[in-house]
């Protein structure tokens, strides 16, 4: 079997050493250097010929500057004579720019999905699309992980009678869904209104929320601009505590002020797909990195990455037919 | 100006007719020859040297027999030098494999995208991708255009009091958003559930639907199955008059049965993308074959499309920001 | 070494097991759905993952379906990280859509082949393609079989006195005459001529036949019609009796019928590669399984292809040059 | 319409002369330099931008100088902006290359044309293909022309009877058999065997050809070598009188030595597709360059070339199907 | 001719409009949208359709930035059908990224020339690239301005005697050579030593400098280091008056601080490929953007752009044998 | 690990066996035939199914031939499913051509690397490109290696005081720099001016050669003929004795008589990077053929090429970052 070697960008260093613990394997370090024109280059500080090589780094802030990090490392690796590159992609943030509702707009999800394509990569491993069409974009093989039976544990054990799981957005709702129905709970969805041109709110539930306690799941949080519109209209309704879930805790801009403290939320839970915020010691986080680990050891193995979800315990994922043979 | 030559598969002549009429351009002849091992070949019966060549081919049923006629149209005139070639698709319906929900499956939407890239297709017109994102999924441009507006026309004037619009799935209930806007309506979504490998019901309804009229809106109508149990979910919420809506009334297998003498069912419209369904008189269908006209006219003439949707009336499509110049 | 996993489209499952056999390696599940829209899914039903997979799927009536079902597994294999993809096409059909012989047609054999490759096979491997140039269409490496020495087995031991192969076509007649020198025999070939747009005939033979017994070779018959022809032909000029061989024995649309009790036919002889037509209990049929499977075991293990064909007897197929080592 | 700009590699600067006489466009010059290090550089001395460039080179001894010298010209005219690149080679020589009838042997014919794909070519003018499957090894549009209307012209008005038209190989007979057509005359073929592996002679005569004048088809002379030795088995079979026509008459090697002065032989006929020999001033040549004069000027309006071949002379070209419009 | 259309990204809209002003064209506006996770997207506020666009941006800070900028309005001009593309890059700032000087490295110059095509750019127009090689990264055409004739503008009319001129890098000589020879000067070049890994000094001059009048020529000055201790170097050998000439002056970092007020500094003359720093008013700046309207204006008009360096001033540029007809 | 196969072309058998004895492999035969109208076809006579494959040609006169002969052994090789195929190009003389210094021409060196991408090959392995940017042509990964450590190999010893290494050519006066560190030597270069459109002078020395020894270094020495040139400017500038060292010694034309007994050249050092030249048996040769088998071993090992020049020596080329682990 081929040798693996990691390497990290400078976007989450904390999240690929997790991950390499898990691997039980050293992290290689990275050069970035960045020029007076502020152009960058990156060098890989270890041997890739003909090892499969992973690259760790969530397109987090600030994205553009990790985006070309990323594609350097790729054509470093490339140019190396590594025999397999893996670009690991915690939160691929640019699939929020999935789909043309305007005229003449760039895709960015797709055309970020080709550079990864014109730079090298042969692989991409990444965690909880903002939408699963968003796998199409991509000519190379995708594994894409769920946080969702990672998220769902955290609230096993807990009294969950009259709670409801709520989507912020009716498009988004299925992955809602597919949560609540690993805790056995009822479902619910906002209703978003386009006022004017850059200006869109929630403007109505679509589901009875009266007297429950809610969970809102979300992909991803930047702002928190939207949970606390959805929490305004969620006590319009008669719906007076939740609790807040989410797979990529990106919480820029005033998102730690505007949650932290609301008075209707009991408390965050996020994952460490993107580095923590700043100045918010409650906030709850579970690590995704042993999945990570688990599944670029079987990648790396050969095993099957979707029954990754399949042994440890059925709830985990959606329902998977059964292999007669792995 | 380049010259215009227009072709059409066996899928739907009627359209195409239809479409260059429209254009005021005639619908040039096409040799589709089955040899006896059951090949095909497609030989193109106009020059089509330097011109703008427009291929018209839903991809309804047989649909694989459709669809290699499509490719085989387009590698006809890549190779008798046109200077264009669009693919003019009114019902893609391989967009429906959109996403990856299970371990090994073809990706269907992404996979016929990149065959007639292969083939050599330049440029996709089509109508209500199933999903916005498998707009992604080309490496072409591609023109997508709406029926909402045409068939919201058709609700105009009616007595809307106590109507709301549902869409039969909570995933793809968008589309339903804008409709009920273009109609002042109220919205409400099917959730389904799968209980087992194959087997998919809507357990329950998103939104409050007692005592109201319904206007179901679905992309695409095949079997008719799911209308059947939507409206059998309405009828247990006290919900017992439905009109349905859809761009692509494909209507196979049991549909007409189903739905014709339905009895919670008031009308059925849709539009001509595919074939009109035998033995169904009543059956309302608007044409879009005047869209389609005008977009090749834009599309040939070099103005911009997506106006298209901005000079008629601001309600028929979602808010453009204006343009300072065309 | 990799593990090989194969995988059988519905084409004709039963020389897929017979392959399996060969190889000694299970023939692996495959799910193909159909949708109500009539499109198709794929879903491979065993870890594909850093394994060499291999797809078997000639291109047999419904050739469409087959087609689409064959593109359909690549692309799941693809998605689904497999270190390498074979198409296993015993009888490639597009193959005889070789050239342009109309202005404006598609040109189907190159046109499949560059779907196969846009849909990520890696390697095909093929048998009795109609004409060798069609090798040069496919831009990912070729292993291709030959059935001739198969053929000639069957003959060996007869009397062949007097006897003369004879091939429909001036044009085809390059595998009748090596097929004739693994007997020793004579040879003859057919002269074409087009009355109308789709009217061939045999208008000569060219070459003695008088007195003589035929053994009419074609490397695909389809609905016999030619056959037929040819012996009429035949009869004309003194040729009273014939053996037909044939490596893709199809016999659709009134071969059967035509061909069973033909009064100068003695037998017909086909292979395997295609399945087996109803209602012909004395064809006979000779296998082609073991030639695949030793060439699948030779690719997997990186052992030279073409030497299959010197061992075991050097009139099998065209004199290779001995290579002085492998 | 764009301007036309039409250079010449070294190859046949005669007939680019001739081809833009028929144009009536002038030829521009090309710098071509040998470095001391043999490396080639072309210089296109005419400005390409927005232009429709035609580069006419037949690949002609020095093949692989020629060669590189048209992928050169074509890299240049790509760099220089051109609009349309079109290389006219009237004689595409590696043709010939066009099957793998050993192992691991290059397709030459395939290679070649994905040369001319990755230097830019975006499309093929050439003439009398050796296998009109090799249009399909080209993935960008060709336009092939044939001579054989031409080389039949020569003939109209002489007295054939008893005449007889001979292919010196079965293999490629269908080109024989259409210029017999276009005479009215009957048609033979040899059939070649392998005697060890580098020695191939004709053994035998396809056809009856005692006591008739023959008139010896082939596409290409290099050495005349076959010609010398289907004529030595005419002879023994009774026919003592050769007409000769070829397409691409080379005539390398000891080719005017061996055919000028053969006994058997009446005349030879040729083209100007390349260099004329020296020292045969008695050789017949009839210019193609109107022919490729007017399919330039016929691609460059937009023009069917097909069509080119249905005016002048139904017997012309293959039967074409008639179009309804052009 | 087809209509032009012209965007600015946001890194130096000022060279924008004035390019536009020199054209007589609009230009017209881009909407650049950051989301609340970092990410971008463009879209382009005028219809493209069958339109040549130009994007006018710099590759300057903040580059990554500004080269996601430039891909996204790239990728909206494609999906909405522009004609052309041509990317204006005044200043390729990543052609410094030019060789493998170390292991593992990226190669950003060719990485960022892949990228652009993947995006679907057309062309490229650029000046002044750090080295002429990296024209050899690109796979599509790239029209390459000089400024040289622009700078040397500056110094005629001067007293030139005893003036020398000077490039930093013995490795980039070749440009000062030229621009030596447009004011009939000699030239001399610093030569640069690595003491550590990342600490390079210039150690010695190559060439005479005692007592002359230096003219220092860079492609590039950014932090304007290598200046500073090429006047040390200077002084050290009797130079001690310096004019300084540069294409891309950045003046980044400490740039002005240590330029403006240097003692041996006469003056400082840049272009305005870039934006201007702030705090210099005596900065010369001599604006490029005719040369870049001309070209423009000569690419859409199917005109030379070589050519453009000729009727002016035979010292503008590298001399360039005469075209018969253009 | 996979198999090794080794074949050479016909432009230097000898070094190819040099290599191959290096590595302890047998040198596998190819058969290159040339057809009778001047085409080649390659055939490579030993197994490469899943083989990585190494095949050796540097571009030497004929360059077009052995340039089509490796194109051939790549495609054969593809074509034969080779796991990996290396051009093994010991002199890429085509990397001369790496800008464009004129309107309109071809860039060879450009065009030659995706020829060879075309054909397939995996990755180069070459030597002393002409300038580093060539490296960036590429596609593929390259493996860049250096003849200067061999050079300077044998200088060291001598007595070195008063000596001086020369570049010819100001551009390329980096490779000099380096190799004058590695004997700790002053470095001075030629400044080139052109006369005309196709003389090129060498007008002046920049460095003070006064009374110096010169060891003169040029990448390539074809005809000799800048080397006579520069020695008769550093004669006019009073050096009078100089020894010539150069990478990839052709000696074409009348270089052997020009530099063989030329007064000033004490002794003329080469590598046999390509063959030698004939009638100079004084001419030293140190083999680099060690180099390449090396290269070969680790490139097949998956070990790190740079580090090559790491152990043996730290002044056999650029400072290496050390790494922490291979």
């Amino acid at each position: 079997m081929r040798e693996i070697v990691v390497f990290s960008g400078s976007a989450h260093h904390k999240l690929a050493e997790r991950i390499c613990e898990g691997l039980g394997v050293p992290l290689s370090p990275v050069d970035i250097k960045r020029f007076s024109n502020d152009c960058l280059q990156a060098q890989l500080m270890a041997n890739c010929r003909q090892r499969d090589v992973y690259l760790i780094q969530p397109l987090v802030p600030p994205t553009q500057e990790h985006l070309m990090e990323l594609l350097m490392m790729i054509d470093a690796a490339r140019g190396a004579s590594a025999a397999q590159i893996t670009a690991v992609i915690p939160h691929f943030s640019y699939a929020r720019s999935d789909k043309k509702d305007a005229s003449r707009i760039s895709l960015g999800g797709r055309l970020v999905a080709d550079m990864l394509s014109a730079a090298g990569v042969h692989r991409v491993l990444t965690m909880a699309l903002h939408a699963p069409q968003v796998h199409g974009f991509f000519s190379v093989p995708v594994d894409h992980l769920t946080a969702i039976g990672e998220l769902a544990d955290e609230f096993r054990g807990q009294d969950l009678s009259d709670t409801i799981v709520i989507s912020p957005d009716l498009g988004n709702a299925k992955t809602a869904t597919q949560f609540a129905r690993l805790l056995g709970l009822p479902v619910a969805a906002g209703s978003k209104q386009r006022l004017a041109d850059d200006t869109v709110v929630i403007d109505s539930i679509v589901g009875d929320v009266q007297g429950k306690k809610a969970i809102i799941l979300d992909d991803e949080i930047a702002t928190g601009g939207s949970i606390v519109e959805l929490l305004d209209r969620l006590k319009d309704l008669g719906c007076t505590e939740a609790q807040v879930a989410t797979t990529h805790g990106l919480f820029v801009g005033k998102a730690v002020e505007r949650l932290r403290g609301h008075p209707m939320i009991r408390e965050v839970i996020t994952t460490d797909t993107v580095p923590a915020p700043t100045g918010w010691p409650e906030l709850k986080t579970r690590s995704v990195s042993a999945l990570f680990a688990q599944a670029i050891a079987r990648i790396h193995a050969g095993e099957s990455v979707s029954s990754l979800f399949d042994g440890v315990d059925p709830t985990y994922a959606p329902p998977q037919p059964k292999l007669p043979f792995h």
